[in-house]
């Protein structure tokens, strides 16, 4: 399933659950809707169904676990946008959502896909087993707690008035990003019926390819085009942040970032065609250019 | 189990998950126990804890349920009253936690909470049967939505600059507190593996209690002592918002909240001495003096 293909789908599923109502909560669904359809690089939702094609789940099944993560990572964006955050007001090439609605309603927006992200993955539709269902939830659950995106968001807060070493970074932005991206691969799995010793070399490759992911975020922000990335960049330098990059140099990053890529498709040895789109995942995370 | 009992036994649930780390997170975690800790009616635990007493289901557990589902309501008073929202400096005596914390620290305290919610519902040790893990987490998250809180909160946004009438102060209300209260007793009731058509009745019961709990905020609102309540009272006026209370005068709303709670009780004919205590909490919603 190529990676166009993965992302209408997710618009579609969005657009199915996301319809205006007549009512006074029409803005609400409305704000939810332009953060989360159309635009994104869909790499999450792609995690969830390519690795849950290496376990034969229905499709059709994946495709709702994939929007729910989805849902998850738009909420977290739209709330690190906010002015009292990282005060962002271009994303995904568009007005961020309390630029286009307000402040209060993309809270609100951001807390609605939250809780819909759970409420997808708990949805029967999404799996006919309740072993399934609950542990994709407490997986999901993980990763956006205090363990998880929100902890590394207050590291980040926290770094532009500290001095971080490579270590915090690296912490930093496993909670930020990392845990995400290995809750997409686990959650496939999980979709899967794979248990969790079952799940390690997966782990494996999406602990490497999640630091791989920032490491060409951090050189995107430097010498990446802002209209091709549709926001913000040079931000970290801008917030006397230190990134992998400051920490490194660009030439060792780079290095580093292509040694995680091949490490991360090492712990894929053990499957054969079926993880192809896998392996092509880690080698675009170091070579996109947005 | 009395409120005091549930109200500490709540704390202690809440001072173990949130145990602070020694790392950058810190801060997270004591804004996240400044909110969830000491202080509240903790009227929804209550209403877990009672309701599930009903089907002998094991306090243990159902503390953990209990606490999720406070974790889930004190996640959206901390973004309600964000400067953005119903700006409010005082809640549950305390000053709110983006007064303490500041308001980066406020929305991710709240996301974290949020999260927390879902993880708790999810977790083994709250209940070995994942189908009742998992329906209770569908059920948390239908009352979280758009068209639960979220959507409530929406309306109440858009009230500010309408002017909205009995039927839709009632929907917004249903949706803002309603949908939270209902789902406490569904999960005592799922708790207790009761199929939907089962929970009839506790749902009438929940229904009717939550309209009669906002009817007497509403009266509280206008008549209460803002010492007692610990936050800020004659908000509604100051805002121009319709409530209860406006639109049907003191007397009416006040005899209005007496049927409901006379309809609410009823509900439970079907249940014996067992169902004491949520009597008892059916008369408190009107009896309180915060």
């Amino acid at each position: 399933m190529e990676i166009a293909r993965v992302a209408a789908a997710v618009d579609r599923q969005f657009d199915t659950l996301l319809q205006v109502p007549d009512d006074p909560r029409r803005e609400l669904y409305e704000a939810m809707r332009h953060a989360a359809i159309g635009g994104g690089k869909r790499l999450r939702p792609l995690l969830v169904m390519a690795t849950s094609r290496l376990f034969n789940v229905d499709e059709s099944c994946a495709i709702r676990a994939a929007t729910a993560v989805e849902a998850l990572h738009v909420y977290s964006l739209i709330h690190d946008d906010l002015p009292c955050m990282d005060d962002d007001d271009l994303r995904r090439g568009k007005p961020t959502t309390h630029v286009a609605f307000g402040e209060a309603t993309a809270v609100l927006a951001g807390d609605a896909l939250h809780a819909l992200a759970f409420g997808l993955l708990a949805d029967e539709r999404t799996h006919s087993d309740p072993f399934v269902r609950a542990e994709m939830t407490a997986c999901l659950a993980k990763a956006a707690g205090p363990a998880g995106m929100a902890g590394g968001q207050m590291m980040d807060l926290v770094a532009e008035n500290s001095t971080f070493d490579l270590p915090t970074v690296t912490r930093l932005q496993q909670l930020k990003t990392g845990a995400l991206i290995t809750a997409c691969v686990e959650i496939g799995a999980i979709l899967g019926k794979v248990t969790s010793e079952g799940r390690t070399s997966l782990r494996g490759y999406a602990h490497d390819l999640g630091l791989a992911f920032q490491i060409a975020d951090d050189i995107l922000d430097v010498e990446g085009d802002e209209e091709k990335a549709g926001k913000a960049l040079h931000k970290d330098a801008k917030a006397g942040k230190e990134t992998f990059l400051s920490l490194m140099g660009l030439e060792r990053a780079r290095e580093q970032a292509q040694m995680l890529v091949d490490q991360a498709k090492s712990h894929l040895n053990g499957y054969g065609g079926e993880a192809d789109v896998l392996r092509a995942i880690a080698e675009y995370t170091i070579a996109r250019d947005r």
